[in-house]
């Protein structure tokens, strides 16, 4: 299992108990008996997840009276992203290809229905 | 291991050398022998990651003529980044945080090196 940091955040967001955790955090401090609670999954298993994202830097933990609370850390969230980022051009490329094939088609469509009033076919849905 | 689509994808990301397939791919596509190069990594080796990266959807293979080649789908890397832009507002917040945080510090520093002329007493690893 590799140990450099990125690699630790993108293992820890490989299972969706640890995902959900995080998604739970997000909306304030909690427990383990809270993180626990909505999942059939023992509070030791919960404590193992956070341990991973504690791990990762992706949760942080401290103790208020008797509770020990566990809180998001969104920073290597920011670092995973920045690094995602990058590929970004990748998917609005396939995005673009995909928005001339629609334009493409539709001009086409336009051809086809231009000299005759086909276009009353189109809006059948209305009757 | 959690199978589902995000896990695999985030799986497969947990990885330097699997990481450094996308960015090769990145480039265009490449073949076993051309992505084993730089690493000091068999090419079966090199083949069981790319099998990881194939089933998350990240890279998809060809066969031209012999070769057989490796080529980078960015679609997946575009689910797992709006899965991680929801958590963005905290980490802006931890950054507007720590930008109220400087400006308040920078206040007291102004405030305290106003009156009278401490900001010496500041400086005293200068000597």
């Amino acid at each position: 299992m590799a140990s450099d940091r990125l690699s630790l955040v993108f293992g820890a967001l490989a299972d969706p108990i640890r995902r959900a955790i995080l998604t739970r955090l997000s909306e304030g401090e909690a427990t383990v008996a809270e993180l626990a609670a909505p999942f059939s999954v023992s509070q030791p298993a919960i404590s193992r997840h956070l341990k991973v994202l504690e791990i990762a830097g992706l949760v942080s933990r401290s103790r208020r009276a008797t509770a020990r609370l566990s809180r998001l850390e969104a920073g290597p969230l920011r670092e995973v992203t920045t690094w995602l980022a990058r590929y970004q051009r990748f998917w609005d490329e396939s995005h673009e290809r995909l928005d001339d094939l629609l334009t493409a088609l539709q001009a086409r469509q336009e051809e086809d229905s231009g000299p005759h009033p086909a276009v009353t076919a189109k809006r059948n849905d209305d009757e």
